[in-house]
């Protein structure tokens, strides 16, 4: 069996008592019920995937960076070349990318995954060679891959996070790099989360109305393909409209999901990775945790379907895993309050509330 | 002169030379422009505040966590105890509080001010007596304190912050203790900010609707007073419907502000001060961040009338500096982007957009 497959049939429903536990503790610990807000929610949520209250820190946590191109590009939907997609890969092993700031700041590992860039990459300092074909097809024209490359792409992301948990990763972050990947995200959305195109389909990276207007078309044509396609099951949808790092973040949360860590989403990408995994494997959402939210209304409505509430909200639309990097200290703050806060009892403060 | 004085006399206007500098540089980075969102907004503030760019990462950070009690308690505005403020002091010096552990997380030091609890204290490690009085006279039925003693708790602030910056710190975040100090925050920034009572008044650590109701009057009848006694200067308003935590915060920010370091606010108490110090300093405005948006009504009131816009938004409503310190890492990373970041031009990567 494939370590997708394996990972899928390994994932089990996260913890309540767990999590009752935890709600239990935070009413106990020196300050008001609920006063720490969401910080609360997520600590609940961390004791539920580690089935222990209070939970271990996630940490060392990982970044995977799965990159990818995309055939839709020909449509001009994009303003940014696609080589652009091998030279930020270049400035990911360089260490000079928004990702790599943000995870040295934060702590955590950056891992780039070549899953289906264009080109042929020149030697890249720490770069995983993991590519299933050079880019999708045009979206616009026909199917994105075959279901075995949708297939394969799955395992580069469900290995890879085996992989990493089994080195030590305690909580695993989403990163992408792909130009025109937001197109493949919003048709995904579309379907899986009964959205219109126009509803999911946003400015990406930063397009005028001319492009939008024709990004829209694109995201709809592909959708009503889809449809004529009968392509409903994910595997399905994936071939058809998806793309290869979403296919990859998929399997990378399934996995992640099946060794019992948090998974910490990035932005757009991530979520439509997120509801293909969720539609596959349902009990991985209980694993996932929404570090903010993109203002590409597609991450929106994904959460929404996924009933994930982002940590941050911080107008960001960069992708590659930045978003995820800035919410990490907060996911590990809200261990830290359930494991290191006094109680009550230990610290001689009074309840108030009678 | 006063220490607050003399602050307050130094303060300059924030540099838009830096910032018009740091947003030219964050269109080089490799990234679409703008794509950061709030976090190039924040980092182009931190350039404006230490007058270059990249700005310095703002830390060491230090927590000042300012202690008192308020006679307005007599009211029964909270179901807490007024012994907790004393409970709570001495469970910031055994580390057990949640800002200790937060403050740990983010690596931010914790500095705890008694300004005016109502007991005396024991022993406590690392504790600062600056005690101006035992807590406040009960707004309810009078002026809160005098002017002389409210002079005095600005001092504080202002010697405090200065002493901290003088020791090394790059990053002041404020911090609150005070069973009770929701309402005093209410009243000064309803006035301050131009809002009626209803409008700013929270349910502070989490009461009833009859003690909301009872507490909005409290701050109505308080505002009322200070209206009668023609209470219009920051100064006479903190002496009649203040408290010595919010007057030393108010201090402490003016004394960041001089000392050109930024300071990060926690919940509405912070903003309560922040009013306060902008009220008497304006130009100390460019120097605040706000932390996070608390449940409080009157935060939002305050930040919106501050012109400031939170980085986190998660329902907290503990205060002690917490939201302050979550937010800590938000802002480093803002300095870390404009500072560690590749150029489209050192990186050899396509610049997008034409």
């Amino acid at each position: 069996m494939s370590t997708f497959g394996d990972a899928s049939e390994r994932v089990v429903p996260v913890d309540v008592d767990a999590a009752a536990a935890a709600r239990a503790r935070h009413d106990r610990l020196t300050k008001p019920p609920g006063s720490l807000g969401r910080l609360e929610d997520v600590g609940v949520q961390l004791c539920a995937i580690a089935r222990q209250c209070p939970p271990p820190v996630p940490e060392p946590a990982t970044v995977a960076v799965f990159a990818a191109d995309h055939g839709v590009l020909a449509e001009g939907i994009s303003p940014w070349p696609q080589e652009v997609t091998a030279q930020m890969v270049a400035n990911f092993g360089a260490g000079g990318a928004a990702v790599n700031v943000l995870a040295r700041h934060v702590g955590a590992q950056v891992v780039v995954i070549d899953v289906g860039v264009a080109t042929e990459l020149p030697e890249v300092p720490g770069l995983r060679r993991a590519k299933v074909r050079a880019g999708t097809a045009n979206l616009a024209k026909g199917p994105a891959m075959t279901r075995v490359e949708a297939e394969a792409a799955l395992e580069v992301g469900a290995v890879l996070a085996a992989e990493l948990v089994d080195a030590g990763a305690r909580c695993l972050l989403t990163g992408d790099m792909g130009i025109g990947n937001t197109t493949p995200s919003a048709a995904l959305i579309a379907v899986l989360c009964g959205r219109t195109p126009a509803e999911v389909t946003g400015r990406g990276t930063g397009i005028d109305d001319e492009r939008m207007a024709r990004k829209v078309e694109i995201v709809a044509s592909a959708v009503a393909r889809a449809a004529e396609e009968r392509a409903s099951r994910p595997l399905d949808l994936l071939a058809s409209i998806g793309g290869l790092e979403i296919a990859a973040l998929a399997g990378y949360i399934v996995g992640g999901a099946a060794a019992r860590v948090p998974v910490l989403l990035d932005g757009v990408i991530a979520a439509a990775g997120a509801v293909v995994a969720a539609a596959m494997v349902p009990d991985s959402v209980g694993y996932l945790v929404a570090g903010h939210r993109s203002t590409e209304p597609g991450a929106t409505a994904a959460l929404e379907h996924l009933g994930l509430v982002p940590l941050l909200d911080l107008d960001l639309r960069l992708g590659e895993g930045t978003g995820a990097c800035l919410a990490l200290p907060v996911l590990q703050a809200a261990a830290r309050v359930l494991r290191e806060m006094a109680t009550f009892d230990s610290a001689g403060v009074n309840e108030g509330p009678a």
